[in-house]
């Protein structure tokens, strides 16, 4: 029975509450003539005489609204500076002037949020990425970051719809995990709680035993999968590399996906078909013409991050990635073996020596995407000695004694790998040789579930990861990873 | 130029490459007759002299897909057990049995991967939450965390389309921050790289200095909100709490949003109008008939993990929830003050006493959802002292000496609070204040940005929290957080 409640208050919610219209929804929907209002920030304005014109954002589209206040707002537009808060009510009407259709004209305004000129960081003049980063929570508010910022959300959009459409099932895998990635030194550690010697490490560690931030939800996308059979996720990563370069954070987003598949003779098969759902995904996520049109990408393409890029290079490069993801011939795909006779071939003067079973360094890697194939590439089947434990073997090839993996890496030009991926082994006795064979305790604490998997029922399967900051960069003709997340974290540097 | 390239080989690609149908595809779309092919495990099988029955499980459903082995396949039948991995072909055809309207006549069977019955954790009899979390990899494979999983997956996909209507930017903030949260012992910290103490703490830090594990992702959402606008993520936050309840976790996931507001007079209204979009919210994802006319719901209220509630009682919750997600009539707001009234009225022997200024406990928030309200309820207008410095305080109120914040909590039944949120105090002078009065220092690193976001422009805006595994746990009828998850993690708990 319920009470009868006097003081309860009821507020009106229809089943789909709204928010009110933003920009971007004002410009695709209200009618000329119509008043409207609306908050937003200002991202530039020129004041004259009996006018002033000004460009506001509400982060909902690149180009924001222009906006013209006339001579009776004048004692409050000389208090808006770049950077304050207003809002704003008036009507939207046809566009005098070039640059866009339609702009708003101002029957009032209200400064919610001041903003003092003198000190604001933001400023109109351009701003190289390196000043921005030391203003890490206020440089959304450059077109390039803020636009970088929901090209992400829509990548991660189109990434969804696929998944989705594939029947997936998308997970979450933990952060904290048992496993140091092998001893690497690469996986960060939780501070235990006592630094107390004389205890046991039980009572030492909020675990009972350490704990670390994973490098990979792989391992553990592999438990889910064994049930769920298709399974992603995309999730926080974190790798402890002192090493700082332009491809590196200390943490990233990184899309990994594992799926059964039903068992075929030859591995080479799985690979194939692997890199093909690879390749669909990124081809349907870019391809999109809603993305590829966007005013984000045009922002992005057309910011001069890295002047040591010409222009006309930058519009190449955004004409080469278009054409790689609508572009109705499939990507190359090679192994190994032949990577390493065409960089024999070429005749150029490595930095590092080209030897089958040496890894591709970025230098080839670089030149396999960007000169030999001039688009994306699936180099496969790589040395066994170069891959980690997980990975299938290849079935042996006549007149090659060396054993190589089915797995593939994704190079795409000015970015080098963009994923990386492989058929799991399924086979126990196999995987515990194989992880025998790097010195690895099949039957410790941390592996020995991993393992557990293959005894009841583990199946043919594959999977990849593909580094969401990566895909940003390449898509979005971004330089440097700091610049492909909101908040970068790399050694020695942590802002808020 | 491009190089010609006699030894890339092309695989064909379909501009939407498709894998095969999944037992759930095929039981919807595959016309009886039709030959089909599947990979799946066997949830369980059943031995007759002539025939056998298997359910087969590949993720995809709950209920799975009935195969019919005959006389002829004995001799493979006779290797598979539960768990085991099959690749089976065969045609479907109309069920006789009961239970299911279709069924598959398996033409042929291979075993991709053998289960050994003695050993199988995973067994037909009832296995109690407890003994699965000692096998959390693989725990997937019953009915209920398959389900829990399944479900997680559909609440993402309805939470990520009800931002996307209402014009949300889908964000990534870091795990890594530099807070540790106010000092109260609940933020993990990454272990220093030295513990050598004749270094200078930057030479022993990864970043430079201390770095923790977010326990929000609030802060660093505003600074997203600031350019944005109307920010959300859904992300996992961590707290070091000792104590062991049902519901907390070490680990979490969190879905956090933040948006610009239009300036109100009365805060109040700010409140209200942040209700109503969370009920939205919840309505919008959680009524969505497809989700509560779902197999995953049967199954999860189904299950009989808790055996103190009564089939009837979980009945009765279940058609609770259901009409408080679907009915016309809104939740009901109250105040904190009307709640510390109603709860002095109820004349209930208390174990926390009840009394205007202490924080609500479990109890209390049980009474108000359960038994007062019998479903969602609102919470709002906290007093100060019980809320962080971040919220905006309302005006003073006439006859009340107490200062209150516009805030609420949202209780539901046998989950107590689901979310939590606020309109946020933009007015740096205020936001000081506030700090000072909880003795933290504004002008420090750890916070300084923050109050920089009100000095540039900084306006009126709200946000809220829900933690995620709580809302699974209310949809799924779920008593403990620790079957909402994956792979939980608790204080001195973490396997895999």
């Amino acid at each position: 029975m319920r009470v009868f409640l006097p003081r309860l208050r009821h507020y009106s919610t229809s089943t789909r509450f709204r928010l009110p219209p933003t920009i971007h929804e004002v410009l695709q929907t209200t009618p000329v003539g119509q008043p409207v209002s609306l908050t937003a920030w200002v991202k530039s304005i020129r004041k004259q005489k009996r006018i002033a014109f000004g460009v506001l954002s509400d982060g909902s589209s690149a180009a924001g609204l222009q906006a013209v206040f006339h001579d009776d707002l004048r004692e409050r537009v000389n208090e808006i500076s770049n950077g304050t808060s207003l809002h704003v009510t008036g009507k939207i009407v046809e566009s005098l002037g070039a640059g866009q259709s339609r702009e708003l004209h101002v029957d009032d305004v209200q400064i919610i949020g001041a903003c003092d000129p003198e000190l604001y960081p933001i400023q109109k003049k351009a701003m190289n990425a390196e000043y921005l980063r030391d203003y890490t929570h206020l440089r959304a508010r450059t077109d390039a970051i803020a636009a970088m910022a929901r090209l992400r959300g829509r990548l991660m959009q189109g990434m969804n719809q696929y998944f989705a459409d594939q029947s997936f099932t998308y997970t979450h895998t933990p952060v904290l995990t048992s496993g140091d990635a092998e001893g690497g030194g690469e996986a960060f550690r939780l501070a235990p709680i006592s630094q107390d010697p004389t205890l046991p490490e039980r009572d030492r560690e909020f675990f009972s035993h350490p704990a670390y931030l994973t490098v990979s939800h792989q391992l553990h996308l592999e438990a889910l999968c064994s049930a769920l059979n298709r399974v992603y996720t995309l999730s926080p990563c974190f790798r402890a590399e002192r090493g700082v370069t332009r491809r590196h954070l200390a943490e990233f987003w990184m899309l990994e996906a594992e799926w059964g598949v039903p068992p075929v003779p030859d591995p080479h098969k799985q690979t194939a078909a692997l890199c093909d759902f690879v390749e669909g995904l990124v081809r349907g996520v870019v391809g999109d013409s809603a993305l590829l049109g966007s005013e984000d990408m045009d922002v992005l393409w057309r910011h001069r991050e890295n002047d040591s890029v010409s222009v006309a290079d930058r519009e190449k490069r955004r004409d080469a990635l278009v054409d790689a993801v609508t572009r109705e011939a499939p990507w190359p795909h090679m192994t190994y073996s032949d990577a390493i006779r065409q960089l024999l071939q070429a005749n150029r003067d490595w930095e590092f020596p080209v030897r089958w079973g040496n890894a591709l360094q970025s230098e080839h890697e670089k030149w396999l995407c960007e000169e030999l194939v001039g688009g994306p590439v699936f180099v496969t089947d790589y040395p066994a000695n170069l891959k980690p434990f997980y990975m299938r073997a290849n079935l042996p090839v006549e007149g090659e004694s060396e054993l190589t993996m089915g797995c593939f890496d994704l190079l795409v030009p000015h970015v080098g790998e963009l994923a990386g991926g492989s058929v799991r082994e399924e086979r126990l006795e196999l995987l515990k040789a194989a992880m025998a064979s790097k010195g690895m305790d099949a039957d410790g604490e941390q592996y020995a579930w991993y393992c557990a998997l293959r005894e009841f029922g583990g199946a043919p399967h594959v999977g990849f990861g593909m580094g969401f900051e990566r895909l940003v960069g390449w898509v979005g003709g971004v330089d440097n990873v700091r610049e492909c997340i909101p908040m970068p974290r790399w050694a020695g540097r942590m802002l808020m």
